[in-house]
């Protein structure tokens, strides 16, 4: 997961702390060296390792995965968390086609590239147990109330960006064809909402803390079997309607 | 609508001899003296005018908006039909960043600047009308049932293409922003699947012929009224699910 600041580096704060922790926890960062907070964790918690991805770089996502190899080794990677994004203010008025392209891009295309980048680290654990969830192989990707077609509709249509909300519906469409191309293998696929968060991208007025989002998060990504492969569900476990 | 060639060009067929025609259909093509059968239907028909249209091209469009309006004039345009879209192979191991963004710019993005320009033509003619309908103003974007998140499982996922399944669910809710956004302005917008028909795109083997196929649209898209607004329907009328 992108673990510099937001929901991430909550994420990483909540699992070192957690009874049944993961035994390691990869953190990512475009650049490690400005992550104070999360170097501090490592400081402080052992199996915290921190490398460097910048998710719209393909030669950082190569990287990446063979670093992520040489950390996990051949037991592999239980559970991948795509939760970079970018939010880029765009109503009718003032869309671009540079903003829909950039956010398509750090939104949805990167997902998939780093998905496809460290499938084999996912099949490794694959190979090593049966049924479906995070004790064996998962790839969580964190996307958005907004990416509901159906629910951008009435009360549900006053938040406007045209390109954060195509962007979130392209992801939830690439976890879809994942979960059809990756099932036959074992690994669990599904398009979460964190809800809306107090983060430097939800602003102030949002209704939920970091801590309050990843708690329930952490608690519905923990319990996934192959009954959720495939879906779409917000931090709470409800299912949303594409 | 994009006429040299598929589904377009067959849908200008159809316009000019049916008994209530448009007055005026404006046919558009990147290069219109290579568009050797559209040019002939203007030859024997009156009232259809080819112009330029390169849909991801920016001062392409800006162009062929102004040459809109000085064929409708006051009148304003009562339909467009954004049809131009591109079909790139991408399974999981052959999609690219490249083909992902290309196809996403055609298929979604230029829908919705080709719309933004236009929007002062769709604005002129809604102003004469009450009702939602052609009669007053509409903005159709052929989809297609490939854009289905939800029917993309089981049967309904054979069909592998990452690029051109994510852009159609981006049409969708490009699509679903617009019918919000232009809903008070008396403006109907809809995502349409027109069919698997035997063009250059659909391939030989597909079902219907682009008679079939466009004869069942015009049926649908003349009938519209206010409940279909906002919606994802195919050939036949019938309502899909996101």
């Amino acid at each position: 997961m992108r673990a510099s600041r937001g929901l991430g580096l909550q994420m990483v704060k909540d699992l070192v702390k957690q009874n049944e922790r993961p035994k390691k926890i990869i953190a990512t960062a475009r650049n490690p060296a400005t992550a104070e907070e999360l170097q501090e964790i490592t400081r402080s918690f052992t199996g915290v390792h921190i490398i460097t991805l910048d998710v719209v770089s393909e030669s950082s996502i190569h990287s990446a995965s063979e670093e992520v190899a040489s950390i996990v080794g051949k037991e592999g990677l239980n559970c991948l968390i795509n939760n970079a994004a970018i939010n880029i203010s765009t109503d009718l008025k003032t869309v671009t086609v540079e903003a829909m392209m950039k956010t398509f891009e750090s939104n949805a295309v990167a997902p998939l590239m780093v998905t496809k980048a460290f499938l084999p680290h996912l099949q490794a654990a694959a190979g090593q147990n049966t049924g479906m969830g995070v004790h064996r192989a998962a790839v969580i990707n964190v996307s958005s109330i907004l990416g509901s077609i159906q629910l951008n509709w009435g009360d549900g249509a006053q938040f406007k960006s045209y390109a954060y909300r195509t962007s979130k519906s392209a992801l939830n469409m690439i976890t879809r064809c994942l979960a059809t191309d990756l099932e036959a293998e074992g690994i669990l696929c599904l398009a979460l909402h964190p809800g809306w968060v107090r983060t430097d991208m939800g602003g102030p007025q949002a209704p939920l803390t970091p801590e309050e989002s990843i708690s329930s998060l952490l608690s519905v990504i923990s319990s996934l079997t192959e009954k959720e492969h495939g879906g779409y569900m917000d931090y709470s476990g409800n299912k949303l309607p594409w």
